[in-house]
């Protein structure tokens, strides 16, 4: 079923490289002359990533993709092909008369999202599971020697994001609210939440912005904001071996966002990216507002790696980002 | 932890095409010129691929990278990159004193057979899981146009298989009996019983043997056998549209093993390849032996997909393969 539902998706593929996709012991990929690969894998966990009695089995779906192919956007790589293990209770793949099963739903908002990102599904394992569990995995190309590292920021650099923050941890608030913690199905979102919630239901990886900055070679380095922008910005800051300053005002909060769920709310699935202050960034990227939100500085005994300026002064932001469910 | 560890041995990708591993949103491949990639990935579950009170953490890090590999063996790919996804219950990764963790005894059985088969571990994703689970994905090269397919085989080949036949069934089956149902820890292996258990425990996946058949275009198709010969030749007979027939006298049954075990008994990771009749064939490929065990014939009405030929006649074989622990 999923072989037939993919091979509709895997014209796709033709193209961008799949040269074989679902049915024999592996794919095979034909990469493009002076192309790297990019290869990236995210296990998403029932009651840790995601919640059965929480959310539409269209919205898993969607956000375990979403979740890879912001991977790939965070190094500026283009989608070759999806790769998809489900672990998955009977009750879940089992026919039930006329209505959808749980699977083909999960894979209604899968293949959704990955025909928007022109992303054939190229193979995976389906494995009968007491725990509902999907790991995904993308590979993309990117051209040799320009994909966006986290490790190559350097001090003076200017700090960016695309999008908002904290829509994605208020959303997921608001969720909360809504289901109820014992009962089996998820609840319905009542038409008026439906924007609310859609930062955290069907987070949109930023594939465009990604390519954008790559080919355009604007940015010096990047990472995508599944973390939270203090955990991730302190993964930078390690990688680069550099430190950091985020201006509070500056930062593009989601409307329905508090300061703190912006600034350490999890899995917005935004960039987070430098760029030299000579190169020149237009405030919008294929649609997406790009906001300064800060600078890198150098190392210095004493100085931390993370400051927040705000009008109350400076003070050392910690990393405590967002542990999903734990 | 991981990272640390799997950078000794990410030296070993540097020649073989990996860029950049552990530490990125992606891991970096480099593809060589006219070369295709080979991409796989098998989850193994709790209960359903190993038992934490079977299976020694090296045993189960062993076999999980094991079933990766055999599938680019069957490709006849080099292997390029590993990644792992581990969702383990915290009590596997916590520190107990000096002694290894369960996830650090995981990680020397896996990393042993990495380093045999020069396969550098270049990402991943570990999270809290109740459920032990593990996804591997095994990233390959191979010439392009020169993978060992399943959909290729021609009336008129002959079958063949590497090794022996049904030895990690028989060894499962003494496992069985020296594990407790219902205690916490593995059962310690008796000296004079470890050779028995070997082909369930140490499966080797046959990587040699396959890049020398790709390599000389000796086979006209090729898959490997994790369910069990008559599961996996059905593959091949539907994939290739084609029937085939196993002489029983000829099969390379394990000396521990029954005929029953031979014929549906899962994971033994062998080979099962096809070839023309006019191709010669050595009686060991690197060291492992090849035997002929039937041949391939075109479908005809009323006759069965498979059939066994032995001395009391010839009968039709169902695919009933070994369905792991269900």
């Amino acid at each position: 079923m999923i072989r037939q539902r993919a091979a509709s998706a895997a014209s796709l593929g033709q193209k961008g490289g799949l040269r074989l996709g679902i049915g024999d012991d592996c794919a095979l990929l034909i990469p493009r002359a002076g192309q790297e690969l990019a290869v990236t894998t995210d296990l998403s966990i029932d009651g840790q990533h995601f919640r059965l009695n929480w959310h539409q089995p269209e919205v898993i779906g969607h956000r375990v993709l979403a979740r890879g192919l912001s991977d790939l956007a965070a190094m500026g790589a283009r989608p070759v092909a999806a790769f998809l293990s489900l672990g998955l209770p009977r009750s879940l793949t089992k026919a039930a008369g006329r209505r959808s099963t749980w699977i083909e739903r999960f894979l209604d908002g899968f293949l959704a999202l990955a025909e928007a990102h022109n992303t054939p599904l190229a193979g995976g394992d389906l494995a009968e599971s007491t725990l509902a569990v999907a790991d995904i995995i993308l590979v993309g190309a990117v051209p040799r020697g320009r994909a966006l590292l986290r490790s190559s920021a350097k001090p003076g650099d200017l700090l960016y994001v695309t999008g908002a923050l904290g829509g994605a941890a208020a959303g997921l608030a608001r969720l909360a609210k809504l289901a109820s913690p014992a009962g089996p199905n998820p609840p319905r979102i009542p038409k008026k939440l439906a924007a609310l919630l859609a930062p955290h239901l069907y987070p949109q990886p930023r594939i465009a912005q990604g390519l954008w900055l790559q080919r355009r070679g604007k940015a010096t380095a990047a990472l995508d904001l599944s973390d939270g922008l203090s955990t991730d910005l302190a993964h930078l800051c390690e990688e680069s071996s550099v430190v950091a300053e985020i201006d509070a005002s500056a930062l593009p909060i989601h409307p329905a966002a508090t300061l703190e769920q912006a600034l350490h709310g999890g899995e917005d699935y935004e960039l987070l990216f430098t760029a030299s202050p000579a190169t020149r960034l237009p405030c919008a990227i294929a649609g997406v507002p790009v906001t300064r939100i800060g600078r890198i500085m150098r190392v210095r005994a004493g100085r931390p790696t993370m400051t927040l300026i705000s009008p109350q002064g400076a003070k050392p932001l910690q990393a405590r980002g967002w542990e999903h469910f734990c």
